[in-house]
């Protein structure tokens, strides 16, 4: 099923909004049976939405638009639609009343302006919008089928979820199938190697994408077969099993979360140039209080020294990025906080702080375990934000490996 | 000056890439006197390519095109437009010879495929490309400029910034200026309220709009003429002062660690439901390591104790989450680790842990000098993420307004 999208607002064209509706809506559509091949934005005003509907290319039937369904007068997409249906729209009583009780419950007073809100087609349809008062239209005019749905995030996904994907659904025999591989520790280069023929499919069913981020690259396998789409999972896992974290919308956090629970192990952290990330990171999962009981957050040599406990021998023979102080980081952030594993990262983030010895982006991350203590150096980048987030992955993907040997 | 915008990518259509390449060229061009006023997305297809240069509105003169320059098959771009102007392309033997040396010089060898990208147009013009291999094109077709660039980010931004926009800034009189007002601890109706008549501006030359987020409240004005924008933001300035902690693209933790430096003062933290996130956020700012020294993330209640020294009958008897908590975290985080200032962070983050006398979102957050301490009772909301982010951005709040009365 082929669709057109237009999206409405100044402030889209302007840039001080990204279109973030458009993604979302590309995303669902294709994973019921649709595509979007068409897409345009527009201002908000009459003439421009007239334009647009009379430019959708042949063979489009389908036509979602959002955007420009509010009670302020920049919102135009209902009074375009009522044109461009030759349709004069009926005052909703019921809805008014609706409205208005809603808001008298909070103490408010509904303002007239909103009295458009309660205006409904006279052939066409009302789409519900349970979250908010801006109802969606849906018409059929020439064949074609229209949906006008509001720009508010929240309220569009929610009626596309409720009632646009599932009628796409109904119309489509097919529908594109998408699994996402997540894998960290690894470069593209790298895992299409590893991956050898399995990358150069010749089959056009199965697409196999890269998507390389600073983090790790996540490799998106799509086809209209939802066996064979499994397959082809199923087969790049048994080649790069050890890389891979996840799926999907998995987090590494969570992951490692799931597997300190399993194993009924706790986590503390000494951080340095991460600067709090990784604590950050593993208590935006809910629940890590079962796992993670805190950490030292050493930023400056004093606090390594005083409070972690760091030798200070060690700090001025090797520095405080190196090899010797991340392993007394973690050793001690261990002891001193009672838990079964210590994870400590020092390092120079940047921008200034490297010299030709110790570049900017060197790194040191440790994990200690009462009984061993592994460490491992890594040369990242030169861009501060870029370091502090590799830092953070390669750290919570060395807690991975470790519990996945366990 | 009007101009179209044609992004190009079957991945932006199928939204597994978000077309921020739209915003930030809709927002560079509007403040160098440019207005995207008609924006389309297609896919990689020659034929969609036509049709949509020949769909763009009368009366737009100027044309950008974005994506579609790389050296694979399904970059078809520079092939639509040779076409559409009518123009035989020349292969560039000089840029071939750079490409083929430059690659040489890393020990890789550039592949056949890459030819492509040594062409040049006949009639058209080269847009230089400082960071990567695929050139821009600029043709003048029926009184048309059309400009095309590669849809990587980075380069087509750093082309912009070179080459167009300072082109789009010589053809127009006269260019948005936009000034940002960074508000935070006060909500959109309040700042509504305290600014009064300013909002009602009736000057059409001037607009303001507020850009509510939940760790504060942007206040955009923007107009033509700059002398009428700075009164404006002057006279906003003398209403909320207290709430404004920048301009445009500011952050709060730069400007907390700017006043720390002038005032020569030292920071540490204590995070409980934050988990690192205000320790991250201190340490993004490049020499951070001048007055934030480190923190406890003391997560469990174990740590809080044994680590941070927080009596145990204050946890026992008032919570971990209370004010008096809070209080012992912050002073105590200041004399364990030696700072001018202690900041602590205890709150119930959710989804759960929440009861009805400690409802998920209450939390605590304290600040110590060594003299007194004050500590504030907030309600956030009910979900973890937003929680975490507005009792950071509170707590750092509260550091702000401690040294703008020191």
């Amino acid at each position: 099923m082929k669709i057109a999208l237009i999206t409405i607002g100044n402030e889209l064209l302007s840039g001080f909004t990204v279109d973030t509706n458009a993604a979302w809506i590309g995303n669902q559509v294709i994973q019921s049976g649709g595509n979007i091949i068409w897409h345009q934005t527009i201002g908000d005003s009459l003439e421009e939405i007239h334009a647009s509907l009379n430019q959708i290319p042949i063979g489009i039937k389908t036509i979602i638009i959002t955007g420009g369904l509010g009670p302020t007068h920049d919102d135009v997409t209902a009074h375009a639609l009522y044109e461009f249906a030759d349709d004069t729209p009926v005052f909703d009583e019921d809805y008014w009343t609706f409205l208005q009780e809603k808001l008298s419950k909070r103490n408010l007073k509904l303002p007239e302006i909103n009295r458009n809100q309660a205006m409904k087609p006279g052939n066409g349809k009302i789409i519900p919008n349970p979250m908010g008062s801006a109802r969606g239209l849906h018409y059929c005019v020439n064949g074609q089928t229209i949906i006008a749905l509001p720009g508010v995030p929240g309220e569009m996904k929610e009626m596309m979820t409720a009632t646009i994907l599932p009628w796409i659904k109904s119309q489509s025999s097919q529908r594109l199938i998408v699994k996402t591989i997540r894998t960290t520790g690894i470069m593209e280069s790298g895992l299409a190697e590893k991956m050898g023929d399995i990358v150069n499919t010749i089959d056009k069913n199965i697409k196999i994408a890269f998507l390389p981020q600073f983090t790790g690259v996540d490799i998106r396998v799509s086809g209209t077969d939802k066996t064979v789409v499994d397959e082809k999972v199923n087969e790049i896992n048994s080649h790069v099993s050890k890389y891979i974290y996840g799926q999907d919308k998995d987090r590494l956090e969570e992951i490692i979360g799931q597997m300190l629970k399993e194993k009924k192990l706790t986590l503390t952290t000494a951080e340095s140039c991460t600067g709090g990330l990784v604590g950050h990171r593993l208590t935006n999962i809910p629940g890590s209080s079962e796992h993670y009981l805190g950490g030292i957050i050493s930023y400056s040599n004093k606090v390594k020294e005083n409070n972690l406990g760091v030798d200070k021998s060690t700090l001025e023979q090797f520095g405080a990025v190196s090899s010797e102080t991340a392993k007394e980081m973690a050793e001690n952030v261990r002891s001193k906080l009672n838990s079964d594993l210590g994870l400590s990262i020092t390092g120079i983030a940047g921008p200034g702080g490297g010299t030709d010895e110790k570049p900017v982006g060197l790194t040191y991350i440790a994990l200690a375990d009462g009984k061993n203590t592994r460490v491992k150096e890594f040369r990242f980048l030169s861009d501060r934000m870029l370091n502090k987030n590799a830092s953070a992955q390669t750290a919570l993907n060395m807690v991975r490996l470790y519990l996945l040997n366990e």
